[in-house]
């Protein structure tokens, strides 16, 4: 592996001192640069995914022009849906839609058994030629969604407020909801360890969707899947785990052995550590629509996040994906203020 | 006024020992019952909301049919922006939807002082009308949006999972949004007083949007205009706050002269607890997609969110609104179950 120009994330998720905060901007890659704005008239979503030239292109973006210390790969949460042999199509204005959504035990039973290097293979090429790309600039991040977020989608059939198709399928056909689980739980874990093999230094596990469930249910129907996996990547590759609006489970996850935890906006930095108590490293927690914000505001929120998560087992980041309408700008003032933080 | 036969959720506000926790369901009165469905085919929205025999009628249906120990008015909380002079629709499979939505100073200067006794008669005739017809079986509660909440469909013009525009109106002229915040809490106080004149023996502030603002932004946005209110309203009527995904403000929201706070599913009864002391009464706080699984699981839920809330100072209701899709007997279980409950 090359050294390291930048390697202030790798080092604040091992849970050193750090000159100052890493900053990285979830969902940094794409949406806000009019550069990327650009491949989307010329390609479709997936031709974006699934092209391994046009999702380094992408990949890289934001740390040449908003000069971010790492890299997220450009990738989407439902290829593992589709590696799985369930049809995805993105609808531009409507997100993500799944043709023939999972309702029945023997939909689940038919999910078959995959080689994730064999289905998923444009990731990995993606991967490497992002790190041909960045040349040991900073590290680069892989993701997926936690086996909960996923089965939302894969249930439900599209996005919701509520997701409450995918809740009623755990509610009323508990065991072929775990089973379904367990399936994504397997090829995710497969997904990352290859990730790792291929060039990702972290990888990140989004559970966009926990924040729906009761703190009971989270545990039986997500935290329980997300532990199986931390566990079983533990020694691989430094794991994040951010699960959006999950406070109430922040206690029991710096119990696994994660690299970081991230957090959303609507918890103050004071209560997350309080939850964590410096157990782990955390990461977040700017209000993306804070971002709309005069650039002198955003500055002075900024700073004073920091002050308020202190400069040590700290990630700048945002407390959930930058907005499609943000000045690329007031990303860079956000930026700009934590690299300068002192 | 006529001495109510069921007076359990007056003593439970009063933080008095009751016999067995009282129980109501949030959006009990429309969307799941048989017979709401029949009135909703021959009446829109408004006509419903509009014509007091209409709403009384359905007002009082799940008391009827479900057997709540409270009825809450069938009504809207964009009455408030009609009358203001902002033009609501309501579009069936859409939600509401403003044709003109607020975006600069100018609009908001524009909105004027009302009389509501004038502009709102139709509810307060319809409390009066439900009074009759309850003739003193159960306590009727009336409500409004928070100022922050109803400010949101203002600015955004519609239903959002995020409310961007509304936060970026904040963020960007705050000077406006403040303006638009107070003439909201003005009318709402005045309206809120003019339904417990009318009938109201409880209201309950809605602050559906809360959730989506940072603590340091829910204070200045929503909890200072929510404070406003509770604070003019003490002595009048006994004042319910529901702030979902606000956990984070329980502790501050219980310094009001409230008589009880609901709480959404996200929250263990053991934390929010622990957040209010007991300094109030707690409402809540049953998945409401939790009433779509088998009765027997529903009767195991309910019973334990008793336990862990312990029987006094405690309301017992949902985290939110009921969900259309819920079947009769379902609601019926849980009611039943807390009246079973010793």
């Amino acid at each position: 592996m090359t050294k390291l120009k930048n390697d202030l994330l790798l080092r604040a998720l091992k849970g050193e001192k750090t000159e100052r905060p890493p900053v990285w901007m979830m969902r940094q890659a794409g949406r806000y640069l009019p550069d990327y704005m650009k491949l989307r008239e010329k390609y479709s979503f997936f031709e974006r995914v699934e092209t391994p030239e046009l999702a380094a292109e992408i990949t890289v973006m934001p740390v040449h022009q908003v000069g971010v210390d790492a890299a997220i790969l450009f990738s989407d949460i439902l290829v593992i849906p589709q590696a799985l042999d369930v049809e995805v199509q993105m609808i531009p204005g409507t997100g993500p839609v799944i043709p023939q959504p999972i309702r029945s035990m023997e939909q689940v039973q038919a999910i078959p058994e995959i080689d994730v290097k064999d289905r998923l293979h444009y990731v990995f090429a993606a991967l490497q030629e992002t790190q041909k790309q960045l040349d040991g600039s900073v590290p680069l991040i892989g993701f997926a969604g936690s086996p909960w977020t996923v089965f939302c989608y894969m249930v439900e059939g599209k996005g919701s407020k509520t997701f409450d198709k995918a809740k009623a399928f755990c509610y009323t056909q508990p065991e072929a909801a775990h089973l379904l689980l367990e399936k994504i739980t397997r090829a995710t874990i497969a997904y990352l360890k290859e990730k790792s093999k291929n060039g990702a230094d972290v990888v990140q596990i989004f559970d966009s969707w926990g924040g729906l469930l009761s703190p009971l249910d989270y545990e039986t129907f997500s935290l329980h899947y997300i532990r199986e996996m931390v566990n079983a990547l533990q020694g691989d590759v430094p794991v994040v785990v951010f699960a959006k609006g999950c406070w109430f489970a922040l206690e029991e996850m710096c119990k696994m052995p994660v690299a970081a935890l991230g957090v959303d906006w609507t918890i103050t930095p004071h209560m997350a550590r309080e939850f964590t108590q410096y157990q782990t490293t955390l990461q977040g927690n700017f209000d993306p629509s804070r971002l709309l914000s005069p650039v002198s505001e955003i500055k002075k929120l900024a700073r004073q996040m920091v002050d308020d998560f202190g400069p040590y087992r700290y990630i700048a980041n945002l407390g959930h994906g930058i907005l499609p309408n943000i000045p690329v700008d007031h990303a860079r003032a956000f930026v700009d203020t934590i690299k300068n933080y002192s």
